[in-house]
C-alpha cells in the first residue's frame, strides 16, 4: 500500500506535498504505468488525512495528465513518456537524466481552453491574404520590422479601432508582439520591476505567473459589483494596476463611467501612476453602445490599452497590440527599440491586409454569429431534461464563457472530479479568487469556444452524470 | 549660433550630452527640418570642445536618422515626422504630447544589417509548404502548441541537429521561441535573474542590451586567439557564461577543442555553472569537418546550446530554439510551462515540414552557394582599382561577414562619417570592444547579407570616394 510521511512537507500544503510525493513517484518509475492508485478513501485513512486533500491531489495530478481515472473503477497512473536521451557514446546514457513529460489528456470537452475552435477560423480568406502577400510584397518580407512592428499593421489596427472602439491613436503609440504574456515582459522593462503591479481579485492568473517569474512585486486589489474596489486600491502601495473594465473575466463585471472617472482620478494622483486597460474580447462581445475605454477618456496620459488577436482571429496565431501613451511610446523606442519585433513579417503583413481590405471586420461579425449559435445550441441543450434542473446559467453574454452554477450535494472539488471522470474538464470560479471570500458558490466558468457542437448531447449526459 | 552648457551633464560622457541635446531640440522643433548645423570645427570651437566630441555626437545622431549629411555641404536636420494626436475632444490635443520618431535613412549599403537578401528566401517551396499545412493540418492549426513549441517541430530540429551537427538530442529538450532575444528572457527565468552572466568581449552587443534592460548582472571576459579566456573566466565570478565558440562575432575565432575540454573543465567545477553555446550560423559557414559542439561532449549537463532560423530562412521569420540538459527541461516545463509559445502554429508546422520534406537542407546547400558567389563577387570588386589598394579583407570564410581593414590618413569615426555622407553604413569592430584595446585597428565587419550586387560597383566608388 503505497504511503508518505508528511513530516517534511515544508511549507506545502497538504494537498501540495501529497501531490508532489506521487508525481515524483511517478516520474521515477516507481508507480508503473496503468497501476491503480489507492481509492481516495482508503487512503485518507491510511495516511490520517482527510478524503478533500486526497481528492485535491488526484485532480491536480489529473489535470496535468500524470494520473486518469476510469468511471466506477478509480484512478490509474497514466503512460507518461519515457525518453532517454541516445548517445553514440554509451557511458554518457547513463549520466544523461531521463527527461519524463506526461502524455496530452484528451477530453471530450475541456471548458477550461481559450483554443479556437477551427470552424470559427477563415482559412480560405486568411489563405488568400497570405498567398498575396508572398507574391506581392518580398521585399518588405525580407525588410527588418520595426521593434514595434511594421508601419502598416500598425496604421491598420489605429483604424480599426477608430471604426470599432472610437478611438483615436496613433500608429506611433502602438506595440505589436507575440502574445499578450510577451507584451508584458516588455511593459515590466518599460515601467520597472521595483514597483507594485495591481491584480483584480478574482482575476485571469497568468498575469500573475509572470510577475511571479520574474520576480516583479504585486499585490491583489479586491472587486467589488462596479469593478476595482477604490478603497482597497487607496490602501495598497499600488503602482501600476492592471484591469479589464470592458469585461471582467471571470465575473463579467462592466465598469460603469463613474467608476472609470474614479480609477483615471486615482492615477492622476501620482504623475508614474499607470493603468493597464485589457479589453481582450471587445470585439467578441460588444453589441449596441458601447462604453468609452478609459484610454479614450484619458487626458493625463496614463493609460495603457491592450488587446489580442488570439481570441478573434485564432489563440495559435500569436499577435497582440498595446496602446501607449506618448511619453511612454518615445522611452520604448528609445530603451526598447533594438529589441526585434517577436511577430514574423509574413503574418503582420497578412494580418495588415486582412484588416485593411474589410475581412476582419467581415470575420468578426461572422464570429459573433458563430459564438451566438453556438452558445445557444449549448445552452439549449443543457436547458433540456435531466441537466435543467440541475443547473442556473449566468453571464451568458459574455464573449466566449458563460458562468453556471450546479445544483450538487457534493463540493466544487468534487465536482471537478466528477466531471473529469466523465471526460469534462471544469474549472470552478473560485480559483480565480486569491485568499478571499467567493461570492459565486459551485459556479463554473464555462469557456466553449473549443468544444465540440457534434458532441454536445453527450456532454451534457455525462455532466448530469457527473452530478448525481 | 546653436549653443549648449556643459554644467548639467551629469554622468554622460561629452558627446552622449552633446547628442542628446541637438537630439532634444530637434524633437521639440527649435532646430527645422533641413535646416543646416554648425560644422565639426566651427561647432567645437564655440562650445570650447573637441572635434572628436562632435563628430561622435553627429555620427550618432546620423545613424538614427535625425540628422543627415550632404557630401562638401555639412550636416542638415532630417524631417522628423511630427504626429499629434487627433482627437474628437479639442481640449485633448493639445496635452497630448507629440510622438516624434525619426524617418528611415535609406542607404545605398548597410554592412552593419543582418537583413535578409530576398533572393536567398525560398518563396515559393516555403508558399508550397504552408498551403499544405493549411489545407492538411487545419484541426492541428488550431489546437494550442506546447510552451516549448509543437512537437513536430521539436522532431524535425532533433533530426537536423544529428544530421547536420551530429548532435544527439531529444525533441523534450528543444524549446522553440520567437527569436533567440526572446529565449534570452525565458533562460534569465529559468536561470535566475541574481547570479553573473559572462559575456564575450568583444561581442555580440543586443545580450548586453536584454541584461541592461532586464537589470540581470553581467560582465566581459576577455578574448585570445583561442576563444574566451580561462584565466578572465576563472577570475570573474561568472556563473553562466555566454560563447560562440564554433565562430565568434565579430572575429571569427573557432575555439579548438582543446579550449572547449577547459571551457568545460571551468562549468564542470561548480555544479550551477551553465555555458551557453550560440552556434547562430554553423549552417552557413561549416565546410569540411565540423569542430564538435560543447554540447555534445559535455557530459555533465552544463550546456545549452542555441541556434536560429533568422539566418537560415530569414530575419523576419522570428523562429529560435534552444537544447536544454535534461535536467534544466524538465524544470522549463515544470515552472515556465504556462506560457504559450510565442511561434505561430502555422509557421511552426510548416517549418516542421520544410524540415521534414528535406526542403531544407536543399536551400541551405543552394543557400551557401548563394552566400559564396555574392561573397566572390563583392570582393572581386572591391580588390579592383582603386578601392585595392586602400583595404585589407581579412576572416573571409566567415557566414555572411567579412572583415575588411581601411588604409586611410582618418580616424574609423571619421571613415565611418564619410561613409555615411556616400550612402554606406560601416561599423567598425572596436565598437564591439568594451573597455579594452582593440587589437583590429580601422578594421570593418562587413555584413554583406542585405547589400545589393547589382550596386556593387556603385558600392566600391563610393566607398573609395569616402577613404580618399
Amino acid at each position: 500500500m503505497l504511503t508518505y510521511s508528511f513530516t517534511d512537507m515544508g511549507s506545502d500544503s497538504m494537498y501540495e506535498y501529497l501531490y508532489k510525493c506521487i508525481k515524483r513517484d511517478i516520474l521515477e518509475g516507481k508507480l508503473h504505468p496503468d497501476e491503480k492508485l489507492p481509492s481516495k478513501r482508503t487512503f485518507a485513512r491510511n495516511l490520517g488525512i482527510s478524503v478533500i486533500t486526497v481528492e485535491n491531489a488526484y485532480g491536480q495530478l489529473m489535470a496535468e495528465g500524470y494520473i486518469y481515472s476510469l468511471p466506477k473503477r478509480g484512478f490509474y497512473v497514466s503512460k507518461v513518456r519515457e525518453i532517454r536521451l541516445l548517445n553514440t557514446n554509451p557511458a554518457k546514457v547513463d549520466r544523461k537524466p531521463a527527461i519524463l513529460i506526461p502524455s496530452g489528456k484528451e477530453y471530450l470537452a475541456d471548458f477550461s481552453s481559450n483554443q479556437t475552435d477551427s470552424q470559427a477560423f477563415p482559412f480560405t480568406i486568411w489563405a488568400k491574404a497570405m498567398r498575396e502577400v508572398m507574391s506581392e510584397n518580398q521585399e518588405q518580407l525580407m525588410t527588418n520590422a520595426p521593434s514595434a512592428g511594421i508601419p502598416e499593421l500598425r496604421q491598420s489596427i489605429a483604424d480599426h479601432l477608430r471604426a470599432f472602439r472610437g478611438m483615436e491613436v496613433s500608429p506611433e503609440q502602438i506595440v505589436v508582439g507575440a502574445g499578450t504574456e510577451y507584451l508584458y515582459s516588455l511593459l515590466i522593462q518599460l515601467l520597472g520591476a521595483n514597483i507594485t503591479y495591481g491584480l483584480e481579485n478574482p482575476g485571469y492568473h497568468k498575469i500573475a505567473h509572470i510577475f511571479e517569474r520574474t520576480k516583479v512585486p504585486f499585490c491583489y486589489v479586491d472587486m467589488d459589483k462596479e469593478g476595482v474596489s477604490i478603497q482597497d486600491l487607496e490602501e495598497r502601495q499600488v503602482d501600476v494596476l492592471h484591469i479589464s473594465p470592458s469585461h471582467h473575466f471571470p465575473t463579467g463585471i462592466v465598469t460603469p463611467i463613474r467608476r472609470r472617472y474614479e480609477l483615471l482620478r486615482w492615477a492622476s494622483e501620482k504623475k508614474d501612476r499607470i493603468i493597464i486597460e485589457d479589453d481582450y474580447d471587445s470585439e467578441l462581445r460588444l453589441s449596441g453602445k458601447p462604453i468609452p475605454t478609459l484610454q479614450s477618456i484619458d487626458v493625463s496620459d496614463q493609460v495603457i490599452y491592450m488587446n489580442t488577436f488570439t481570441k478573434t482571429l485564432c489563440s495559435t496565431v500569436r499577435i497582440s497590440y498595446m496602446v501607449l501613451p506618448g511619453v511612454l511610446a518615445s522611452r520604448f523606442h528609445e530603451t526598447l527599440g533594438f529589441y526585434s519585433c517577436t511577430v514574423s513579417n509574413f503574418e503582420q503583413y497578412t494580418l495588415a491586409k486582412f484588416i485593411a481590405n474589410g475581412s476582419f471586420e467581415k470575420h468578426l461579425n461572422r464570429l459573433r454569429i458563430f459564438y451566438q449559435n453556438k452558445r445557444d445550441r449549448i445552452l439549449e441543450t443543457f436547458r433540456q431534461e435531466p441537466l435543467r434542473d440541475r443547473i442556473i446559467i449566468t453571464e451568458k453574454d459574455a464573449g466566449v464563457h458563460f458562468l453556471m452554477k450546479m445544483k450538487s450535494p457534493c463540493g466544487e472539488e468534487e465536482i471537478v472530479e466528477s466531471a473529469l471522470e466523465h471526460g469534462i474538464k471544469l474549472v470552478p470560479i473560485s480559483r480565480y479568487y486569491i485568499g478571499k471570500e467567493n461570492r459565486f458558490e459551485n459556479t463554473f466558468v464555462m469557456n466553449y469556444s473549443s468544444v465540440k457542437l457534434d458532441r454536445i448531447e453527450e456532454i451534457a449526459s455525462h455532466l448530469y452524470e457527473a452530478l448525481i
